[in-house]
């Protein structure tokens, strides 16, 4: 019996801490082909044997078992031989939010560890593959945040904390929003809100989002409560959504840069892939503003994944763009939405920015506000508290979907996603006081991020450095290649990994997926101490980024000099030509 | 290119609808299997090659996306002879807490039907099959549920709605509940509450739930925050675990009956599946109690489940026991965890009536109270407060790890099933008064648990209804099956629908994998008022159904003369005899 096959009467611990560097690939591979070929013509023959002798009682039982047997063996061989043959996955160190695929089910994930890795990885004994995964990616992409958790900024009580202007969040109307729910009417108790409920949300609550949405998306009719579902997140929506959706394995489409979360939910549990439609930054005759979207690059990206025998399942929008800020004029989103029609693709639409687009010279356009949907069953939307309330802390995410069957199968994820009831409680209380949020809240949240914004803005300007000045959201995608030389996404890690050493946390483009190395995605819905703190470190990093790049560049072109033996200033013309052509768009 | 290698070319939704039935297993298996081979020696020459020729540029890229498809090829062709190879699933009619078993990952869900079912599913135009599967379990488990959502019985305002003995909770003590979460405490609001925090659960919550728990379970150290994660209930930190010990299709041995959420959960995500280990009602020599557990049935269930090729990797205990009510000694509990040992087995168990134990002559061990664990590493405790506190509502569940590897890749999950930071705070506020919760909370909580169920028992007593009389838990185990004739599962679904009829709801036992027909799980833990009417629609629902017997046999009987032309009462007397032999054990 060979080496590897006597590893499969092993037990998977020991399989796993086995060392298999030793053979070659092709070795290893050889030998569990002719053990496969021996057991799948050992079975056949079983097979024959069966067929020919039917019923011999007690040896027939032995016989089925020894079957089944031999089934199991085959089983673990094709594991081994599939991950024998897989090729390592170009980004194995993915990011929550980076640009991790996730794995297809057709890929066995019993012994789910490429050869080359398993040379170099340590593995766990207690865990399955796929915790393995999941915590090898979580906890490599939420370091710095961990770090920030453990040690925050507070103007007074530790202003030497992390500052974070990475994680999207409104800390701007923090004050009005304690004190409104700090008011006595959201103390009220009932025994329903302590029970267990309706898994799709709390009907109170399903009713005053519909009205919400009706409201705030200018919906031409009411919205219906029974398609609204109310779970803990945007996150778990989209976890519900992809799973009824999609078989594992199949995919939705969707622009890059985007937002990371999608991608690591989709890790998790559902299995989905995300196909990226590349986006780029550079204007041309057709690409009429940096990273705009289009039907053609649409259609081009899903005909090729077709070629390529993907199941495309639906399209996955965000409007307004996380972490652009475009926001999508109405013939544009009416285009995507019949593309989407033409293809039989669903679209799943995140607006959880709808009411923080600060430039009142835009106007927002809700799929929900139109008039007629070119596929109606096959959009479903995403909305919640977090980014427009600034309350990320109370879990909430709303479904709103015409199509019943989706709505109905997303709530049996209720059962895994719900929300406290004294949390929705809180919560309806909260939509429904418009007039606090319209004379009150709203309006103060708009003027605080204007100046927010436009502060920021002031200062990148002063340092030239290129951004898209967008009117929505909470960030702001910024420009940093010319502080990196080379410009790789290895140096926009390390760029990253020196703000993080100045206690500030910035999202890195490649954590959107984005394809150009050196954008950035800054949050500038901080408090104004904190955001001016922030900056300080901001231009203290970069500062110290820039000396580097000098000194670098300095030092290659002395040693040119050096090699060459001859006087030359072109490494450095060279250097600063690039400096300069990063300051576009 | 063989017919079912066409099939890879073709849609999900042909490749569903085509009846394959018309060629034989072996024959597919034969074409795939050649194919296989084919691929396989193809793929390997042109390793060969590319070996021996390393730098050939463009000829080389195309060489590796050749092998690309190759590879692609190959992965499906595995994933079709393993769905050749595997036996149709037994139970492929699963209920929520039904006996469904998660389907293999190894078996790829693309083309996830055996050949027999495809011929007959009528599959849904936008949901996946994993979404339809679910989504049909779900409902086809909570009408009744529902119903009562819909129309609850309230004393005053709805005395004619739903009355539910059927879910767990207890209603008892909801009104110091509400006066305690009523109190200026709760309302404590601060940023960090309102914001995205760890993942694993707020700091301060894990600190108090390791005090508490070391406190309330006796431990003899005290116990670490991080081994804390707290999530939004005990299924979610079920399905967590579930995904990060087993790989999908691997799975945990359980004793039956046994609560039906972690059935419904592993459904859900993880596809992880549960074996279970039926216990039965006989007393006898070695069976001293009903539904007794022990080492021998627990290692009987788990050879047999190799045998057949399953990977068990853990085994599911619940102390106490839902819906039984058993609270394991300290002897026994060690027997089962030292089991587990021997077979490399991890522990899930699942305390979530730790002070529902409301005998006082029953003194409750909980793994944590033990001096010494025979595999500390492998033992992984659920709690939470929706049984104890009577807060279902609050979706608060609790892990206890000492495996720092497993809390940490759990706390993964915590992306998608966190707790509303106020919750989180109000929960912490709850545990951290004792004070409130040793003479207020818990000694009403008991005598109130003990008069509720003295009031129940004695209502059983009088009607000879044989019951399991325990001391814990808010629910007792009941037969009813001298209520069915024939007795059967069918009766017992009909018998279930009748108290529906009546507006009352209880739990059946094949909710709960039992084997035996004729038990259901009925609530106590319900206002006195409530319970007073409940008992009243269980009364009659069982004078309705024994009328119809009594009719049913006198009919039969009837028939019976009437066939033989005979006078005779051997039928009627037979009934008799079986109405009077189900009132044991």
């Amino acid at each position: 019996m060979s080496h590897l096959s006597e590893t499969l009467h092993q037990s998977r611990d020991q399989v796993r801490s086995q060392d298999l560097g030793n053979q070659s690939t092709h070795t290893q591979l050889m030998e569990v082909m002719q053990r496969l070929q021996q057991t799948v013509e050992d079975y056949i023959t079983q097979l024959k044997t069966q067929h020919l002798q039917p019923d011999l009682g007690l040896g027939e039982q032995r016989h089925s078992q020894a079957a089944r047997e031999q089934e199991a063996i085959l089983v673990r061989l094709m594991c081994q031989v599939v991950n024998l043959l897989q090729p390592p996955s170009p980004d194995s160190s993915g990011h929550v939010g980076g640009g991790q695929q996730a794995q297809s089910s057709r890929q066995p994930d019993q012994l789910g560890h490429h050869l080359s890795d398993l040379q170099a990885t340590v593995v766990s004994c207690d865990l399955s593959t796929r915790g393995s995964d999941i915590s090898a990616l979580y906890h490599s992409s939420i370091q710095g945040y961990k770090t920030y958790q453990g040690d925050k900024y507070h103007e007074d009580k530790n202003p030497l904390g992390f500052i974070n202007l990475g994680v999207s969040e409104n800390k701007l109307c923090i004050d009005l929003m304690t004190e409104r729910l700090s008011r006595s009417d959201m103390h009220y108790i009932e025994d329903a809100l302590l029970q267990y409920a309706d898994w799709r949300g709390q009907p109170f609550l399903r009713e005053e989002v519909a009205r919400f949405l009706a409201y705030y998306c200018k919906a031409p009719a009411p919205l219906d409560p029974e398609n609204v579902v109310v779970l803990n997140g945007c996150c778990s929506v989209f976890s519900a959504l992809a799973m009824v959706l999609c078989e594992p394995g199949e995919a939705f489409l969707t622009p890059t840069p985007f937002y990371g979360g999608f991608a690591f939910t989709s890790h998790l549990y559902s299995k989905v892939e995300l196909i990226h439609v590349h986006l780029d930054s550079e204007v041309t005759d057709t690409n009429t503003c940096p990273f705009q979207l289009s039907v053609g690059k649409l259609e081009t990206t899903l005909l090729e994944a077709r070629l390529k025998g993907k199941h495309v399942r639906g399209l996955l929008l965000i409007n307004p763009q996380n972490p652009l800020g475009d926001v999508y004029s109405e013939d544009a989103l009416k285009e995507y939405l019949e593309f989407a029609k033409r293809y039989n693709l669903h679209v799943i639409i995140d607006e959880m920015y709808i009411l923080s687009v600060f430039d009142e010279s835009i106007t927002f356009h809700s799929v929900l506000s139109m008039e007629t949907l070119p596929d109606p069953q096959r959009i479903h939307v995403i909305w919640g508290t977090s980014k427009d309330f600034g309350i990320s802390g109370f879990r909430f995410g709303a479904l709103y979907t015409q199509n019943k069957e989706v709505a109905s199968a997303v709530s049996s994820f209720g059962y895994l996603h719900s929300i406290s009831g004294i949390a929705q409680y809180k919560l309806c209380r909260l939509l429904q006081d418009r007039e606090w949020i319209d004379k009150v809240y709203l309006p103060t949240n708009r003027s605080r991020l204007q100046a927010a914004h436009k502060y920021i803005t002031n200062n990148l300007k002063a340092l030239k450095i290129p951004f898209l000045n967008r009117g929505s959201g909470l960030y702001i995608w910024i420009n940093l290649k010319k502080y990196l030389d080379p410009c790789t996404f290895e140096q926009e890690l390390l760029l990253h990994h020196r703000f993080l050493e100045n206690k500030l946390l910035l999202a890195r483009g490649k954590s959107y997926m984005c394809t150009e190395p050196g954008w950035f995605r800054l949050i500038f819905s901080e408090k104004p101490l904190c955001l001016k703190s922030g900056m300080h470190r901001f231009f203290q990093t970069l500062g110290e980024q820039k000396q580097d790049c000098t000194e670098k560049q300095q030092e290659d072109a002395l040693r040119e000099q050096t090699v060459c033996l001859l006087p030359s200033s072109s490494s450095q013309s060279h250097a600063g030509e690039s400096l300069a052509s990063a300051s576009g768009p």
